[in-house]
């Protein structure tokens, strides 16, 4: 699947904790953060955060901690958010036109610069500034406009063919909202996100608060 | 905002992991399975599985690994995902009627019962099963059918009103989309999502397999 990493996919993950609170401090106009600081915005120790930031480089002054606006760019750098950066998203439904118009992407330098689809129907349409492209154009189209990042939000059964057809274009990274894990090349990169976890970690700390009594009702509207 | 856990989110997500890798294993008729294996999964370390594990109880055998139907059964109660849960989606914009229809949510036991939207065109209209409701009839409705879960996909500037009026029904968690995190009692569990976390992750991979050249085009359709 996806090649080996130096830096692991949660250390990643906690680097762009680090970068969102340090993008709030310097709109606050704080020029300095402890370890401890960033390590409570992501629920984490000091030392995991010491631990992160020295992978990268000597950021802190012992005693005075991080400088914000120095630390913060560093990680936008490290991140590869530094530039804009454009992506298509492969399967124009409901998760795919909604994920188009995520502001969060937007917001982050992600701009959707088209999507495809298999319908005929929905070729032409657009979704924001985008437009709906023939799945069977995605290839040459990544290729053509140098594309490095795919949304893939078609059924589980056409994942597949639309990630060889990333593949077939060079894409380098595919965010992969289907309920399959599709076959690429170990250079291309894949990540999958599954939503359910998230509502799995809230049934977690409710039922840690106490507050599902297993004889509430249930019911459908 | 949410209220202190005994168990770290990083914690239960690393169940959540553990838990789909034992429902496959199960369902190809695997009987035992190692802490080394659990942890490829993840991408985690055999000490790091041991460890997560032990929290809960003694599930492994020395030398034989641990029982893939029993500690699958086990994390499904301790995930609370043992019984099929109802929540309610707020916002019946794209993103909240996508997340309504997105299928990992029904296969998980999750299944959303209704939706709410403060514009009164919509109320009335189906999105699968569910019906959306009239905005200002959350408290009511969440109360009279005890739904816990609550998927918040409003505009960032209505959030923290329909958060109020989860928290008035007795709400126990919010899965939030919003760009903001909304106020609550600590009694209450706010999970806050953020799509372009997982983006950035995937630029990093990029990145550091070099097939990003700072010289492509990324021109717009």
């Amino acid at each position: 699947m996806s090649s080996p990493r130096k830096v692991s996919e949660p250390t990643v993950r906690r680097l762009s904790t680090y970068y969102r609170t340090l993008e709030d401090l310097a709109a606050s106009g704080q020029e300095t953060v402890s370890s401890g600081r960033l390590a409570d915005a992501g629920g984490l120790t000091s030392a995991q955060v010491r631990k992160d930031l020295s992978v990268f480089g000597s950021f802190g002054v012992r005693g005075r901690g991080y400088p914000v606006l120095h630390l913060r760019d560093a990680l936008k750098g490290i991140l590869g958010v530094d530039q804009d950066r454009p992506a298509v998203v492969v399967g124009a439904g409901r998760l795919g036109t909604a994920l188009a118009s995520y502001p969060n992407f937007s917001a982050r330098g992600f701009h959707i610069v088209a999507l495809f689809d298999v319908d005929p129907a929905r070729v032409g349409e657009h979704v924001g500034d985008a437009e709906i492209l023939p799945a069977d154009t995605i290839s040459d189209w990544v290729r053509r406009h140098g594309v490095c990042l795919a949304i893939l939000a078609t059924p589980a059964e056409a994942a597949q063919e639309a990630a060889n057809r990333l593949v077939a274009g060079g894409i380098g990274g595919i965010l992969n909202f289907t309920a399959t894990t599709p076959e690429v090349p170990e250079s291309v990169n894949v990540r999958s996100v599954n939503l359910s976890i998230e509502l799995e970690g809230l049934c977690y700390a409710i039922r840690e608060s106490g507050l599902w009594e297993s004889d509430r009702e249930g019911g459908a509207s």
